[in-house]
């Protein structure tokens, strides 16, 4: 398998590094920050994207499996959704006032998502999750909100994991509670009886450096009652999941559905644009607010995402990610147990997580993604990665044949 | 005059507001929201731009003096400008790292902007503001920050001018002042003695409702005193100004340094991004924080930045739009002190604050402005508008020759 190795070293790279440390604080930050906290291997810097792959500055290709970790869920430049984007663009895109594409992507939104009857448009998934918690504020006239621990919703003082630079008053507003534990989330609204003005929470479990869990249904109905009992709105952050676990909204195959959702990432296939969709009730509260942004009105992010999710409907996105998320799952699973090196793949398949048996310091997953790097495939070792419709069953195996390389690398490693 | 004048009615823009009101909370939120706040013949709904014209979408084309509200610097859909951002999205945009773009469009800021050592980039205006604050709680350890009064800095919990949604609490850390009293500044550094992480402030007071204040020098550089001997933050908020006054940073020709300073808006040219730029002394602080966003690291709207900077410097932007500022300033002062209504344009001439005297309930102010929309140009009858470089002598002209007319039916209202 080692015709599939690139080159050890990242030469361009490495400068490029370099220069960023003098420029940029600690060199790159946030969550696309390779330093540190991600393989040797995982390029920092990347030159070109299309379909299923990208190239690092060094020129190397990969089968891309984080998806610009989201954003990208049909393909890198993907030709209709470019198409749409390219003709927005020639018309025009910020503007001095919105398009008439604001008002189709919010029409589009709302006729695919049953309970949703508004849309607001920001540029962040942030943006989003924080002006559904004003909007839920302003309708109850109350303060706070609940959301799980750690459950990451964006990186605002009241959502980041690091708490440098931001004060303990910033979260006062916070109760807390664990994903799935019933008994957890009745006794954090049992402590803030009557104060809450809404309950924040992902569609599943997806916090970094853990397994992924699926919702307990019977976790979800009750968040419904108890929101709905308390005259708070319960909102669902799909800014990671959108358009790739259900269009209709992520808990409406088990009929829960929520008062707000909020969308960011893939709704635009990479463009950059996130929504929060609303039903009736909430309605007046949304439209009290005042919340903007220079960019949220700009035309060719909403052409694209009306492109996107068009596309995503007419090829039952979900359905095609499923398929080769779980193509992808059995073929690693099957390949970790072939090797004696038991992987699992949590969560939905359509977002995997990988981890392995026996890795309380996660060195196996960080050796075996190093190497699966090497090989040309993009993996994370501690984040959830995502499919795309441009992961076609002959990319999905070109990947696990390169992958078979990292667990044979792996095995000789005896960790 | 009255061959300048457009059909009375926008048909399509009729339509589109009621289609709006059915899914968008209130129809149109935030500052591009056109029912009540904006004389009746302005446009909601755009269908194109070009140059320094944008076109509603019932087919009326106007000299656009808002800019999209200041993004646009250059001239809408600028042939440079927008190479450079088709070229880099046929490499990619929105990918699973950044681009070189991301060092290269720091290197070139901070080789712009004297005081600069780093940067890092954000989407909307507000998350550089809010990065700001964040980066000086984490430098010194503090919770609290000074703003002026009203002062926007952003539409977030801090900043929104209506706090309906927001808690008192959100604003427990922020202390206050009147802009350009150094008396009332020097009260609210007493009263916070110690506490303070960070003193912000825009280049010039551009509250919206009321005329423009340039900053007076001392109090400039009283704030800049005060901030060193509290050993706080000196932010300068440069959203809204930025490539329009000094791109050395809007006090350079004063003598005062801000230590870090706030961009978005006009940066590249109506692509969305913001930056923030900061000393060395905050270097550390900034490296220890998260903040991060999906489209943070998207390559086309740094490299259309990059483009946008770069022509800025060969064009000497701000001397440019000074100039033409300037004609604009003399031509309709001009205009209205021989129609006996004299008009007053206030703040920076690149961009220009409206004001009639003797005009209390702002009844002039509207009319003139609805009188001139209808002649097809657009100004804004209470918040700054804003000067480009496709704003060249022949427009302005053109501009004020439309603009004669507005006055002759003032002058014909008798308010």
């Amino acid at each position: 398998m080692t015709g599939f190795l690139r080159p050890e070293s990242l030469p361009l790279d490495q400068q490029l590094r370099a220069r960023a440390r003098q420029v940029l604080p600690g060199g790159v930050y946030g969550h696309m920050k390779a330093d540190h906290t991600l393989p040797p291997s995982w390029p920092q810097f990347w030159e070109r994207s299309h379909g299923p792959y990208g190239w690092d500055v060094d020129g190397n290709r990969y089968i891309d499996l984080m998806c610009a970790w989201g954003p990208m869920v049909l393909g890198y430049q993907d030709p209709v959704v470019e198409a749409a984007a390219a003709e927005q663009a020639a018309r025009g895109d910020t503007i001095s006032g919105p398009s008439a594409r604001m008002v189709e992507f919010a029409e589009l939104l709302t006729s695919v998502i049953p309970f949703a009857d508004w849309a607001m448009f920001g540029k962040n998934g942030n943006d989003a999750t924080s002006t559904a918690i004003r909007v839920a504020r302003s309708a109850t006239g109350r303060a706070k909100f609940l959301k799980a621990t750690p459950a990451y919703h964006g990186a605002n003082d009241w959502f980041t994991p690091n708490t440098t630079g931001v004060p303990a008053g910033e979260r006062a507003n916070i109760g807390y509670f664990a994903y799935n534990d019933i008994a957890s989330l009745e006794a954090s609204v049992a402590q803030h009886d009557g104060e809450i003005a809404a309950i924040i929470l992902t569609p599943f479990q997806h916090d970094a450096l853990v397994p992924q869990q699926l919702v307990d249904p019977a976790f979800a109905r009750r968040a419904r009652e108890l929101a709905t009992a308390q005259g708070a709105a319960l909102i669902i952050d799909e800014v990671r999941s959108g358009l790739r676990l259900d269009l209709r909204g992520a808990w409406e195959s088990i009929g829960v559905r929520p008062d707000m959702t909020a969308y960011s990432k893939a709704i635009a296939n990479g463009h950059p644009i996130a929504a929060v969709v609303g039903s009736d009730s909430l309605r007046e509260g949304a439209s009290k607010i005042f919340v903007t942004g220079s960019f949220w009105y700009s035309a060719v992010p909403m052409a694209a995402g009306i492109a996107t999710v068009k596309r995503a409907a007419e090829l039952d996105l979900p359905a095609v990610l499923k398929a080769s998320g779980e193509r992808f799952k059995q073929g690693i699973e099957a390949q970790g147990a072939a090797a004696g090196l038991p992987v699992a793949i949590t969560g939905p398949v359509q977002m995997p997580h990988l981890s392995f048996a026996d890795d309380p310091e996660m060195k196996k997953v960080f050796a075996f993604t190093d190497a699966a790097v090497r090989r040309g495939v993009l993996l994370h070792p501690w984040h959830n990665m995502f499919l795309a419709a441009a992961h076609t069953d002959e990319v999905v195996d070109e990947a696990l044949a390169r992958i078979e390389g990292a667990f044979e690398e792996l095995a000789g490693l005896g960790l």
